[in-house]
């Protein structure tokens, strides 16, 4: 059994990667026809019926880069990496999460990927390995340093992040992070680190955030995260005891749940021992599966 | 049925991050007791007992940087950033294999970390936001711009790679990278891109590669790959048909295999229709479980 339809998942945009490292293709396609998404900063701008909305490339600034998001009904689509972002690192809000809420399926994917490669763009102006500037290059899915002598290519960035359900004898390990709000809890998350697998990742953060071993990491689904452009990776393990030892640096709180508990705060009520994660997280859908299977 | 134990995974180290923001308790470390693990370039340096070689912070360059590796027995490990390195990018290699199969499970993995961290330093000097100088922080597992307006946090990068076995009928959809020696087959491989789940990720490859649409993607297992810092995540797929487009600007070859050509394969033999990928691959271990399954 596997998680079903995630949000940010399931983008309508064929990515038409062959046309990116063709120049010509690509110039051919920035004509009148090519549509542009609009962007409030780095939030979606929503037409009335609901729909992301989008004008043509005349409408972006003289100096803005651009990136090609990919094709539908043989038009282009385009997003904007204005001068005006640069160097910017804006968190998701309340407003922002109220406009996602609006936006079906396959527009909140397309939001998603254009939202997380314009942030990189706005925060990537720069070479890492010599300092010199970089430029757009690829159709947006690289930047290419400047210095003849460097010329390093980069690529946007995707962290893996595992985000686990850790069961005891039927109950879940769930845990509140400092930035959550009143009464939240979660599943326990934290970035895969250089040299170490999914299951190893996962044992780790148990056990530094909450002081649990676990066993037998198993694999439940997966789902992109824009913020700025996280891969979650969903996962369920088995602890093999149930004290904690709790990491205040990381968790305000972290505890065991029934399966009553997590399904009374899983029908939306907010009566219980913790509110329930929302339905654009994974967690919600990772909490959905453990207590439909 | 998930896969073995696998190259560049379990280290034996405790990787202690609660250390890496504490810089008293990471200063009270750096003394005659801790250990340097000897590197020549990238590559690891073997004893006389095939162990990776070990000297202390002595002999460290005093232009070096740190990185803190983690404890084992009580002492402190570290790897050195040497300004030697900076900017290079350096491949794998024959005698690189030659070394790295020297070393049982656990150095292997403690080597491939610090291979991934060290490389990383090396090809971070600059800030990507405003191009001023970065020094590293936090025992190695963070870099911070100079630029006392930027202040930008940078973190050791793990690309995302999915890699899949598709099958059809029995048989398995294999293809050559022109990077690979002579007639060589692996399983097909691609890096995950921002707005993509794992799912997504494996169809979008399989179809720009091959051709071929899938179905029913499930996970197998996955690995640490310090080349320069991948996470490999390990997968499974159904095709939906037989018939296949190759892009050749990616692959010099694609096709299907008999069970009976990936056990004859698998069995060390090159006198079959492809030589089979190495144990340290985890395209190797997916053929395995295949096998097996």
């Amino acid at each position: 059994m596997s998680i079903g339809p995630i949000a940010f998942a399931g983008a309508g945009l064929d990515r038409a990667d062959q046309i990116r490292s063709d120049a010509d293709a690509l110039t051919g396609l920035m004509d009148w026809r090519a549509r542009l998404l609009r962007l409030d900063g780095l939030d979606p701008v929503i037409d009335p019926d609901g729909n992301l909305a989008w004008g043509t490339l005349a409408d972006a600034a003289s100096d803005s880069e651009l990136v090609f998001l990919g094709l539908t009904g043989g038009k282009a689509c385009f997003a904007e990496v204005s001068p005006a972002l640069l160097g910017s690192v804006a968190p998701a809000n309340p407003r922002l999460w109220a406009a996602m809420s609006a936006l079906e399926h396959a527009e909140l994917a397309t939001y998603g990927t254009a939202r997380a490669l314009v942030d990189w763009h706005a925060r990537h102006r720069y070479c890492a390995r010599c300092g010199n500037p970089t430029v757009l290059a690829k159709g947006g899915w690289q930047r290419t340093c400047t210095n003849n002598v460097c010329k390093a290519e980069h690529f946007p960035r995707v962290d893996p992040v595992t985000i686990m359900l850790v069961e005891f004898e039927d109950q879940l390990l769930l845990g509140r992070q400092p930035r959550f709000p009143p009464r939240r809890f979660s599943a326990l998350a934290g970035f895969v680190e250089p040299g170490e697998s999914i299951e190893e990742a996962v044992a780790r953060e148990v056990k530094e955030e909450a002081g649990v071993t676990v066993r037998d990491v198993s694999y439940v689904g997966s789902q992109p995260w824009p913020f700025p452009s996280s891969l979650m990776i969903g996962c369920h393990a088995h602890a093999m005891g149930r004290d904690l030892e709790v990491d205040r640096t990381e968790l305000d709180e972290a505890d065991w749940f029934t399966r009553e508990e997590v399904a009374h705060a899983m029908s939306g009520a907010e009566d219980g021992r913790f509110i329930a994660p929302p339905p654009q997280a994974i967690a919600h859908h990772l909490l959905k599966w453990w207590l439909e299977k």
